[in-house]
């Protein structure tokens, strides 16, 4: 008998099933395309099973079973999930690692709870190299089944680097499916800021391609030491195969997306969260389609200063952290909302390997929210110490890019919403009351006021 | 008989009612409240008719029945037709004035076609005082229902400065309170635009209340002619009733919003619009409730630029324009989306009185989007030469404060959205090929390329 089972086996679900043979599981595979079942049976030994059908797959495995279906999110899952209902036993343990909605995934999870199946909605970021050489997995669902699969997962994960598995119980119902949603958020808002840092390199500092990759490298062993900026540097040095010229510039500069970051977003606006980085990361996709191109590229005739490498460096960490704490306030406010206990030193630990966002602010993160042993409750990250002196230590440096980029022309959405974003979390002088007042004068919305409680509204005129 | 009759007597409806009764029209008015009848009973005369069953307040009105629905939006309105339906005849007209979510209303549009009755859903706008005095309508649904309600919406609209009223048919479905929800988030966005410049006339130029007021009434008429800067003065100037002070500084700096604004962008990001200033608005309303408020207020201490109050002006009209631009793109999309023929200048007309945002400057925008007698298309309004000379004039004005809020530290979101919206939508440069190359580095996400058609992947690393 198998000792866990993987259906969908494309690329994604092949390489976690090769992950889990590989840490010395036995491990059974599926799919609904035979192709797809023959390719994976090029690697079948004694711990690799292919199966040929719904049932051969299921009675092959031992029980409680443990399943993982890695599929192309949405109706197929539900349709997997009514084929298995009919061969599966009370307790046995379903993982869906598709990039599901959470909406769905809190479906699912009380549509199987009322079945007797555990199903926990996971996850999985790294792409199809982390599938195979270890993944950042972000597990929710019941706690108790998360620890009867933890042994495998925790094997097949990325480790961080002072070698902890990142992979640990993120919380419940849909709430894995929700971290790997601001997870992908995050990830939207970081590389827009890779984006326009770029933008600025180029047209204002005038380097080279090369050049540029060579700061992104020398940034990655410095600063901001992260995924990003590594396979940053590594794309702006790779040279085309179709030109004399390096590949970057042959690229249609239109983004594509599948929407997870998106989804952020809506989620973000339905809770109230400020997550304007995020905002500005989605859009400016929107607008890298919407432009109509007919003006002119920008050409710098200013000085350049000579601390202009030095700025972008410390504006994109910043601008990094400040990306990150949208992500961690957006899942404070979640955590609330739906009553869930996220552990938020689990997701900071869960992102420091394997994922697309992780970088070794991360692990200034999981301190951040650990206070001893404690768990420490954060309105904003940078209230947090560490970050607090990272924002006083660099925000002239994100100042001074915003002034040059603003006197060149150059477009900064993400780094403009950044230094906003900081100049407004702990300013206790906002101008809303103006749009109170306003509110109240065209449509007696009513508003309070700062020295009583209570609701006001004032006779702003007297035709009435 | 009755010529009209309208459902939902609280301050809306009830003015409503007697803005038609004052234009010659007979009405008989109808609630679920009887102490709402009660209040309307006093206006009763002739043409004023209060009715206190369902059965007495459509039997009181002549056929095709015409009848107003102005009540709370949501599961309200469901229910109301669900009465109706079986006291209505096959021909009658319901119009729901109501702010209904547009997704609602194409429901409600189909559901009622069905039964033979013609749905309307209808934006309104100006408060209580434009429903007696004169809203603006925007009416969506079947045109030949509409053209017959013309004359009676005709005659109790706003009217534009020219003599034109502000009701005219917008399209199909829910296209009416669609362009009502626009409305809405371009009040949302110029709201945030005014509440930054005020921010700044107060903590960088130093202006007193008073002064303020002075300030923004005379640009009322200059160069921001507009509902919302009348307003602002005089909300500025408005002395405390329990205090010496102007109530202005009395009153809680956490805004309010009922959702439309964010309906605006939820769809927005659904349809792909770079709606920036919009989420900017949105969320500087959310992160006016989330500021911890334990930093300290700006203090100026720098150089006053003489031109600094004439740059304000500049750049509230300028982002006042980004703000109407992002709107009408947001409506081309829509109307590309669920293929509604939407008429561009009909809505800037529809504005151009009795509504949040109407201004002068919706005159230009309606001359943007005639072209002699016929209707020119526009991927963005800035194509438009009247708007593309006030970008060229005044985005100098708008670098300018951008520069010296970062200086001193004011969040300036809309309006740093405003100059990042102007400086890419016409940019043929934009960075995003560096996201594309990042998207294909880790996940084989595949770009297109700028120099040849087809879909392209590079070999990035070579350790597979």
């Amino acid at each position: 008998m198998q000792q866990f089972g993987v259906i969908g086996l494309s690329v994604m679900g092949k390489n976690l099933a090769l992950n889990v043979r590989n840490h010395g599981f036995s491990v059974s595979g599926y799919s609904i395309d035979r192709s797809e079942i023959d390719a994976f049976a090029k690697y079948k030994d004694d711990k690799l099973k292919p199966t040929y059908s719904w049932k051969e797959f299921v009675d092959s495995l031992e029980k409680p079973r443990k399943i993982l279906i890695q599929i192309m999110a949405g109706k197929p899952v539900d349709e997997t999930l009514q084929k298995l209902l009919l061969l599966l036993d009370k307790g046995d343990i379903l993982i869906d690692g598709g990039n599901s909605n959470f909406h769905d995934t809190n479906r699912r999870y009380h549509e199987m709870e009322k079945h007797g199946i555990h199903f926990i909605g996971m996850g999985v970021s790294g792409g199809e190299e982390g599938a195979l050489h270890g993944p950042a997995l972000m597990p929710g669902g019941d706690e108790d089944a998360y620890n009867e699969v933890a042994p495998i997962l925790r094997a097949i994960a990325a480790k961080t680097p002072d070698g902890r598995p990142c992979v640990s119980y993120i919380g419940p119902e849909g709430s894995g499916h929700y971290v790997k949603m601001v997870h992908n958020g995050i990830e939207y808002a970081i590389m827009q800021e890779f984006a326009e840092i770029y933008d600025i390199l180029r047209k204002v500092a005038g380097k080279t391609d090369d050049e540029m990759s060579d700061i992104f490298a020398n940034w990655d062993i410095h600063l901001v030491h992260s995924y990003l900026t590594e396979i940053t540097s590594k794309v702006l040095k790779k040279k085309d195969t179709l030109t004399p010229d390096h590949v970057i510039d042959h690229i249609l500069n239109v983004a594509s997306y599948k929407g997870t970051g998106n989804w952020m977003l809506e989620d973000g606006v339905s809770l109230g969260a400020p997550i304007s980085v995020v905002a500005e990361a989605v859009i400016a996709r929107f607008m890298s389609k919407a432009t109509t191109r007919e003006g002119k590229s920008v050409v710098w005739n200013g000085e350049v200063p000579a601390d202009l490498v030095d700025n972008l460096e410390k504006s994109l960490q910043l601008a990094q952290a400040v990306s990150y704490a949208q992500g961690f306030q957006q899942l404070g406010m979640a955590a609330d909302a739906y009553n869930w206990d996220l552990r938020y030193t689990a997701i900071a630990q869960n992102w420091e390997a394997g994922c697309i966002i992780r970088s070794s602010m991360l692990k200034d993160i999981e301190n951040a929210y650990m206070d001893g042993g404690k768990f420490k409750k954060l309105k904003n990250l940078f209230q947090d110490p560490y970050f607090k002196d990272l924002l006083n230590k660099n925000i002239h440096s994100l100042r001074a890019i915003i002034k040059i980029s603003t006197d060149a022309g150059i477009p900064t959405p993400t780094l403009s919403a950044s230094l906003n974003y900081l100049e407004s979390i702990f300013n206790p002088t906002l101008p809303a009351n103006l749009i109170q007042g306003q509110r109240d004068y065209f449509g007696a919305h009513t508003y309070h006021r700062n020295d009583r409680v209570g609701v006001c509204h004032t006779e702003w005129y007297e035709e009435k």
